[in-house]
Formats: structure tokens, sequence, C-alpha cells
């Protein structure tokens, strides 16, 4: 895989951004691999994602142009390169298949990212840390050491200059001063198709309920519970045959699916979070 | 398709039903095409439905054979026979997608039911209603003439001896004196995937909330709203580019899909109800 | 809906095309509502999409600058208003699901064109066209007569001027000479899995395969029965319980819903065809 | 879960089947939990499937019974208790997702059965195998010596007494004297929709071809390549801008699900064969 830059933008849309973004890659001699544009005509946003190749490129240059352009335009904006590897550490309580998902996905380089930090309140992963060399931390979480234990969580976040937090079915809630610290920075995967059933125990509420569906959301954790940005939903059909086990296991592989692909999304810089929406750049 | 006899049983559970039962219809030289059972464990309830050849079958002595039988195991039961046509009343608003599907789906044959009577509180149907020369019934409906409504559509219902009452986006909500009248017989087709966006404008609440699936839900008609046994629930895939218009667009052919399904099911015998769920036999 | 110029590009890929474009869009005073590009790497092709508005947009110019420019990036181009019509003949045999879904989605606005022409080999869709108000030609189709019914099929498209074919399940295959005179202008859907299952019954070959899937796949004809490139797909699940009727009635669905996908698509100028593949712009 | 004995039948249509195995089991008092049947009434075939409570229950003496009664109408039939842990031999190449998958699975408990072996012909599940506790076999194949490792495959498949092949992505193709000793003993995942894309390299050829969806499918291994009897199929979608790569990283996550799916259905006795397709019980 070429060693390329990608260029995030969003701001009021205009005439012409495009071809000013794309007029001045083009002056600094860019070779464009892919882009793509969203207009939210409704809110008058124009969002954008460029990636080019870096050989040959004088990258600098261009991001000390650019930075002259972007106030002019009120843009927000980002510039990743693909040879930085994204510093992810996954919280996981007692089941693990989210872990394994997401630590194999990452030995087959599906997941372009490094993971310094495997974090649980329950020694269950363990094992499966060690045989992966990934560092284990446990700390074990009580009411009364919740705040202890969230101090201790940012402090090795900070050791580890963690970029992306993935909790992967953690059943604890962080705490909102905890998340403000990185926004749009922690991917939770909630075992519902989110709106419906937020909160606990999602499939004992679909299972008496008489679903026909089921399903599991991705999604970028907020200050309120289970209403942050979605990144991505999948469901699968269930019947009057499946009893709630059933509902728990089947469930168990729409949380790996729509967990990993909102991980893979994140880490290959494709997604922009607006209010409490996504732009997903396929 | 040959003339057949359903069976449907809904009794707690014991041993032996099964023998009982296809033993009774044994001896009576019952030449069974289908049967389909299920238990539920946690309600110690026994579900099962057999459909079996009526040609050169005595149905009244296996009948009075049966009801006999039946009290002593408790159970509920009923006895439906493939040449009887069930009746159903198609209640529609403006919007036609689901109205064409099932009007084309009898002509097919899919669904083995007359449609004696379309009512609408709109003339946008009566066109239709005619080519498939289906007697139309147009009442406007306002607050102070619902009532009233009600009352007409009720002595329509009776007079045409209706058997199902299917609401294919009809926009107006059953009075729960009406709804009782009609216990799992009327179905109606919501347009998002309940739990989610239960009440108005679901389509407005899954764009603002971002979802990445939106869906369409069919159900028997409980006294409360979107509540009732859901029977059949399909999604789609929007995406950031699915504008509001997009939604809507996408989700019609869900309701058809969704709706229609539930109607085959329901004349075909096949959906046992209780508590708030559904037994949906293939 | 806004009045709106889309133009759509394929060339070889070389740096500065974005630029190039969005550049003389944007001198032209375009505000472009969508824009979208893709890049095959191992083809070093280069695809584009832009649609803009073309409230005082002085679309001649531009067209007369963009005709000087495309030849020396060897595009090829085509341009295309929102406000032109494309004009659709629906050639149509015996099954009926594929009309009649198209005809809903022409008059509910879905689907943005004109229907000068049913043509079909048997009598069956003539009252629906009626209902419609949509011309309706009967030629029956004998081995000896094809050649003749061609020709009178070739002389009322060209005296509607008709710039779109679509095979609604129409089970005559057209001669080389017919497709080749609509190059990627005759859209077909095929009631299966493509590649899998070419050629005729293939719910029948599915069925006696005991796949647990079946699809309908939507394509422009090419030369190569069942060949040309693929437009869309979609599948459901199929059982051990579903006869071959089931399967047939199933497929139903899909068809109508791959065919009026790929018709949509086309009509929206989102397809773009190169070698044996398209490619479908969101 | 219970201890429960599992009864499946195939066998000549004809009336009393239910009656006569259900009114037997009822005689020895069984408590039965799920029954369920299925007619292949072209084929003139019957299938049943019965799995009740065995405590308390005298097996010993049923089955001396039913062999009886077996023979006098023409059936085939199998008893399985849930003591017995099947024994599973996993066969693997370089590719280890299925695997990782299916080890995954068995210790959470989704699958019940024994791993006795892990047979490879590269080293890269080694590590793997040792992390879980299963016993690795390594014997490289080349053509000359593949009659040899079939032999060794062959003693240790005996050694270990094992009831279950599967093949999670072996890419050495078995010899006919090898698959006849297994006959629906051998599971398989080809990583297409079959029948399209039989043999080597179906995603190249997926790619080359443009679908719009891709899939997997697993099946019970016969003489002839890709031709066995399907178990289950699923597929995803994707898109020009998918790659040759995309589609291989796609599809992995299919094979998984595939696989798994058949596998556990194996296991709980759900599944039957009769000539080219599978009965899957719910």
């Amino acid at each position: 895989m070429s060693h390329t830059a990608t260029l995030l933008i969003d701001c009021p849309d205009q005439k012409g951004l495009i071809a000013r973004v794309s007029g001045m890659l083009y002056a600094n001699g860019a070779n464009i691999l892919h882009a793509d544009q969203h207009q939210d005509h409704e809110a008058g946003l124009f969002f954008m994602r460029v990636e080019w190749e870096l050989n040959g490129f004088e990258l600098t240059t261009f991001q000390e142009e650019f930075s002259r352009l972007a106030p002019t335009l009120e843009m927000h904006w980002r510039l990743e390169v693909s040879s930085f590897k994204p510093r992810v550490a996954v919280f996981v309580s007692q089941y693990l298949h989210c872990l394994i998902d997401l630590l194999y996905r990452r030995q087959s380089g599906e997941l372009s990212c490094e993971i310094p930090l495997i974090f649980s309140n329950h020694d269950t992963a363990s094992a499966l840390a060690e045989f992966y060399g990934v560092p284990f931390h446990l700390v074990s979480i009580a009411p009364d050491t919740k705040a202890a234990a969230e101090a201790e969580q940012l402090r090795l976040l900070a050791e580890h200059k963690v970029d992306l937090i993935v909790l992967a079915r953690y059943m604890q809630i962080l705490s909102p001063e905890f998340v403000a610290l990185y926004p749009n920075r922690i991917i939770n995967v909630h075992h519902s198709f989110l709106p419906a059933f937020i909160g606990a125990r999602p499939y004992h509420r679909a299972f008496e309920r008489g679903v026909k569906l089921i399903g599991a959301t991705s999604h970028y954790v907020s200050e309120v519970l289970d209403d942050g940005p979605i990144i991505e939903q999948d469901v699968t059909r269930v019947s009057h045959r499946d009893q709630l086990e059933d509902l728990i296991e089947k469930g168990r592989d729409l949380e790996r699916v729509a967990l990993s692909r909102a991980v893979r999304w994140h880490l290959d810089h494709r997604i922009l979070s607006y209010g409490n929406k996504t732009v997903v750049f396929d």
C-alpha cells in the first residue's frame, strides 16, 4: 500500500470549494487516489475527503498554503498520513468476541493501528492479550472505586498516547468528564438497533417485545447514554423459535461486525461527525 | 392447489400432545401435508399447526371428536378450510403503494382472499379500486366526524362479513372500541423498525437521529399505539447521502413487503398470537 | 426539485482532472450539488459525475468550453439536464409484476421519465397499459415472425424517439443486431443471481441445486446472453420448505426491486459502463 | 442445558408417520422439547426430527422398540444423545479467520464438540492451536506426497475417532477415496455463492465479472468439486469502489459465518441430506 495523505474538511457550503481544494492540490502536483464530497443542503454544510500519494509531494509546503486558505472558508480540517498508525486502547469486560475479532483483524492487517493496551475490569481477557502480545491492565471497578479507576485509565491513555478508545462490550459507563476528554474518539458497540432498546439488557427487552429482527449499533460515545453519532448498524432475523440465549448468540456476530467496521472506518479517516450524525465516506 | 384443512392449537404444554392430535388425525385417515409445533418453555405453552388433505376425509366426524378432546387439554383451537376465502377490507389514505401491492398479489393468486371493499378518507384510491373492480367507500374524517365514520365503517364491515382489516398506510388511529371488536384481525404497517420511532413521522425522526438502517413493521393492532404483536419486520441500508425523501422512498418498498407478508401469513393461517408475541409457522 | 445539469466523464486517469473540471465549473459560476469520482487504478481509468444548479448558469458557454477541453484529456463525456425526461419503452410478456411496479413508480415520481409505449407479445398487459394511459402494442411472435416483429419494434422505438428500453420479464431474446442499436440502453432483469443459472428456467435449476438463497440481477443487455454489465443484484433466503412455486413467488419481489433500481439509476444518470462493469454513483 | 435425545428420520412418505413416531415416544413417557417434520411432496419423502428429555426415559427400551418399527416403514434413522460430544477435526491451510472463529465458538459453548486435532499443510496455525490447547499436525503436501499425506490424515482421523471433518479454508482437494470414507461428514466453505464461480479464485472471477454481491457457501463435500449438498449461504454487497482485496476481506466475514452455522447445525443434528439437497430444521 502506497504512502498517502488524507485531507478531511467540513465547512459552510459555498461555490468553488472543490475547485479551490483540488486546484491547490493539483498546483502542488498531487496525484489524487480518492476524492469524495458530500453536501448537507438542509444544514448548508460541505464535507470533503481527499486522499493522494505522498511520494515526491511537498506536504509541508501544501500544509502551510492550506492553513492560510482554510480560515478564509471557515473550514474545520484534519490532515492524516497513512504512515502514522493510530494508537488504540481496547476496553473490555467479560465477553471476548469483539476483542478477539479486533485482535485478529489487526493481525491480518485489516485494522491499520497499534494496540498498546487492553483495559479490563475482569481477568477474562488476560490470556488472550498475552497471546497477541498486548499489555493487559486489570482494575476491578466498584461504585466507590470508579473515580480512581477512571483516573488510572486516563493516566494509561496519556502514557501510551492513545488516539482512539474502543469499548468492546465494556460494561461500565464512562463519566461525562472522561467522555469529554475524547470527543469522537471513543467508539462503543450497543447490542441493539438504536434508538430501540437504549440502556440495559437490550436482548431481554427485544425478546419480551417479540421483535423479528435484532440489531447492533456502533457509535461515538457522547455525554448522553447510547445517544452519540451512529457509525454503523446491522441486523439479523430472529423467529419465535429463538430463545433469549439464541438472540444473545446471534447478536454477538452483529456486534463484532458493527464494531469492527466502525473502527476500520475511523482508522481509515473516513468518518466525519457533525451534530449527532456521521458522514462515512465509501 | 388441493383442498385442505388446517388445525391451529395453543394450550398448556404437557406430554403426548403431538401423539394425541396426530393420532386422532391418523385414526380418521388424514393425509398430513404439513405439521409444525412450537413450545415456549418459559411460558409453558404449546402451539401446533397441522394441515391435511380433505379429499375423502370426514371433517365433521373429526371436528366432533376433536371438540370433545380439546377441553380436556385446555386447548384454544381453530379449524380452517382452504376452500373458504377470507374476506379482507383494506383501509387506505393517500399513499397507494401498499394498496397497489395487495391488489396485484391477490390478482396473481399470492393472496388467497376476497376483497369486498376498500375504505378511504381520501379520493386518491378510487380509480385504482375501480380498475380492480373493488367497491370503494369514501368517508372524509374530521375530529368531530370520526365517531360517525367509524360507525359507518363498522356497518360496512358487518354488511360485507369482513374477516380481516388491513391498514395499508391508513393514517387515522382507530378507537379502542373499534380495535376491541377485531382482536388480532386488524393488521397495520408502521413505517419504522418498532419499537424505534413509535408514533408520528418516523422517517423524519430516523433522519434526525442519523440511523444507518430504516425499517418497517407489520403488526396486529392493539389498544396501545404501535404496540401490538409484531408479525414481520424488514430493514434497508441508508447513508448520509440519503435525504428525508430518500428514506421515505426506500421505506415504501419495505412497507409493501412487510405488510404483504403479514397478510399472506394471516390468510394462510400460519400466525398464532399469544401475549404480545406471534408464532409464525414457516 | 431544482433544474440541474449532470456531467458524466470517463477518461484515462491523470493528475489534475478534478481540478480542471471543477475549476471550469467554478469559473462559470456553477453551484455544485453533487460531485463524485472513481478511479480504477488497475485499468488506469477515471470516472466523474458532477451535478449543479442551472438557474442563472450559462450552459451553452460551458458546453463550448468543455468541448474544447475534453479531447485534450481523451474524455468520453455526456451532459444531461434534469428538465429533459428520457423516453422509456417497456417490453413485457405475461408476468406483470415488474411492469406494475415501473408504472407505479413513474406515477409516484420515483422514475423521472416518459413511457410512450408498452410492447408485448401477449395481450395480458393491455388493460393495465390503458389504466395508466400508455399506448400498448401487441405483436405476437413466432420463430418465423421474429424478424418482422423486431422490425416493427424498431420502427416504434424510432417513431417515439425512445431513449431506453426496459425488458420487464420480456421472454424473447433480442437479436444481436437489435441489441447493437441500443448499446447500454437496454436494461433486462434476469431472475437469478448472475453468473449463476444463466439462461432458461433459473428458478427450476436453483430449486434442483438446493440453494439457500435466490437472487435477481438487472443488467445492460449485450450480444452475449445474460452477460452484459451488471447494474444491481439482490437476494433473499429460501429453505427446504420452499417449493418451486415459492421460489418463483419470492423471486418476483427481487425482480421488481433489482429492475426498478437499475432503471432509476439509469434515469438519474448515475451509471457509467466500462468493459463489462458498471460504476454506479451513489 | 438438559440431557436430551434426538431422533432423525427420513423415509417414503405415507399416512400416520407422525402418529406412529410420536405415539411410541408418548407411550414411553417422552417429554418432547422440539419436533419438526418436512415432506418433499415431489420426491414423496418424509423427514422428521424429534428431541426429548432423557431424564427418567428408558432409551434402550425405546431404541429396541423403534428398531423393530423402522424397517416396516423403510426408515433411515439416527438416534443422537446430547451428552455425546462429536469429535471434530479441523483442516486448515494459511488463512486463519475460520479456524479462529471455530475455536472461539467452541470455547464460548456455541459449538458443542471436541476438537482433538487441527491438521494443516502450513505452520501458520500452530501457535493458535497451542493457545487453545489443540494438538496440531503439520504435513506439508506436494503433488507426489499427497497420497501419503492423506494416508496420514486418515490414520489420525481413525486414531482420534473423528466424527466430522471441517475444511476451514483448507486449500487442498481431497481425493474421491478420502471423501467416500466420510459421506456427509466433511463440511467445506467455498468462497463464492455456489453454483457461481465453482473452483479456483472465485473472488478474482467475481471481481472481473463485476458482480454487486459476493457470497460464501458451506456444503458437504462430495466426489464432485463444489457440488455437494449446500448447507448455508450468505452474501454481502460490493460496489465499483471495492477492489479485489476488498472483496477478499469482506468475503472473510461471510466465510466465517457460513461455515460456523453449518458446523453448528451439523453438531445439533439439525441437518438431513437427500440427493444433493439438505433439510435444515430450525
